[in-house]
């Protein structure tokens, strides 16, 4: 692990450190932000999985998680949310595929499977690192992300709900399998069969059996992609069959931005301290 | 004025807005946070000045100000730290002249007396604008601000006493007229007579007799500028032979980023609703 950055903020330690990915083909960065409490012990580890065209750094500057996790107690992971690097292959036209646009799946397609492998990266070879590096208590894990992260949380609790204690979502993606803006990713990073699809998509992970206790969901009202991208009524209808507990709070006059993610943050952390 | 931006953040509107500035001659954009109780009246107005290098922006995104902001009922005002555009002279080689570094003057030297009127802007333009355009109580002004923004805070208060009722700083420049990153800049703005530099320096304006009822600053240890650049012991002492009642509170381990700033953030606010 490389040192990036480290400042004292709240009371604790924000920092930014890179390693080499394996599953990335390529140097990684990350922010990890440590609470006071970390000085007396390990603390619970809370994910936080950023959107589309982001970069650990957008929540890390905009999120305004750092006063309530130092209350908390919390540790808060940001991953990036794709490979980078010249020799990652990318589409340069298009924000929502390629770099910053790993939708946290790891790519079976050539050539992306070379290096799209994000679901290894966050969920193997991060936690390895935060283990060595950090007092971190890794059986007390959360997840929770913002629109594709949003996705990215929902679908890793889905599928390891003994790994992860709690899981929340701002304005998630929840079936990005049918969604405008991620269909076309899927098929690039996946291939044409739609049912390899549905074990990175929420809706269809419920649907197939896949479980979690309770979910918090936050969505703008006025979020411009609510209708076509996020649809969130989808993920009721999903968790209502499956009795999942779901809050889905719709914010009045909420947009998609950090403006909305910065709100309802200290909900967020709060709803994860109590299951941690 | 125009709009740039609003979204909604924390109940109230974080906007971005521009207008034509005569002083500068030059588009000058500037950041609102109207608090929710704007809804119902007028609310006090604080202004924010940023630090060398800064927009508008580095506050509005890294601040973390809307929070208690909208608990307190302030409106939270930020200019930007000069003038901007091609029109504009600039000496691009050097981030303390210059664009990002209007050190909150009116200059005098030719070719900057043309466009860096950054005093006229913010203390005659700017609450104009402020009160046609916002329920703002301009009878209720506090300011603040950050390193050159701090030096620009404490002037500021200085001058106008009678205007702002509250003053606080995050690392000031104390004495820009004597600092190795401000003298250069003095000198090219105002001319080689260093008479006129005292008007501008908060530590000269107390010697020549300005005064104001009380200031906060902050000051964290492990500013890498503390020696050469703040020095907020020239200030204690300023304030003491004046009998102004300094707060000077050293932040243990803490740098110059907004890492710090937000830590001490809603203890300023405070601070100022308190006066306000």
């Amino acid at each position: 692990m490389n040192l990036v950055s480290e400042a004292k903020a709240h009371g604790g330690t924000q920092g930014v450190y890179s390693m080499h990915s394996a599953a990335c083909g390529t140097e990684m960065t990350f922010a990890v932000y440590m609470p006071p409490q970390a000085a007396n012990g390990p603390c619970p580890v809370l994910w936080y999985l950023s959107g589309l065209t982001c970069t650990h750094q957008n929540v890390m500057d905009k999120g305004e998680y750092r006063k309530r996790a130092a209350e908390l107690g919390l540790i808060i992971v940001c991953p990036d949310t794709s490979p980078r690097g010249d020799m990652v292959p990318d589409d340069v036209t298009n924000w929502k595929f390629g770099k910053g646009a790993g939708f946290y799946l790891d790519a079976t397609e050539a050539p992306w499977n070379e290096n799209y492998r994000m679901q290894t990266h966050i969920l193997a070879e991060l936690p390895a690192v935060i283990e060595q590096h950090f007092a971190a208590d890794l059986s007390r894990q959360g997840i929770f992300g913002h629109s594709m992260g949003g996705h990215g949380a929902l679908t890793f609790a889905l599928k390891h709900p003994d790994r992860f204690k709690s899981c929340s979502a701002f304005a998630p993606i929840v079936q990005p399998s049918t969604a405008d803006w991620s269909v076309g990713a899927f098929e690039r990073y996946l291939g044409k069969d739609e049912e390899s699809w549905r074990r990175h998509d929420a809706t269809r992970l419920i649907e197939d059996g896949a479980r979690f206790d309770a979910f918090l969901v936050d969505q703008g009202t006025a979020d411009s992609f609510l209708d076509d991208g996020l649809r969130p009524w989808l993920l009721e209808a999903a968790c209502a069959a499956a009795d999942i507990d779901l809050t889905l709070r719709m914010q009045e006059g909420y947009d998609h931005s950090y403006n909305f993610i910065s709100t309802f943050m200290d909900d967020h952390l709060d709803w994860h301290a109590e299951r941690l």
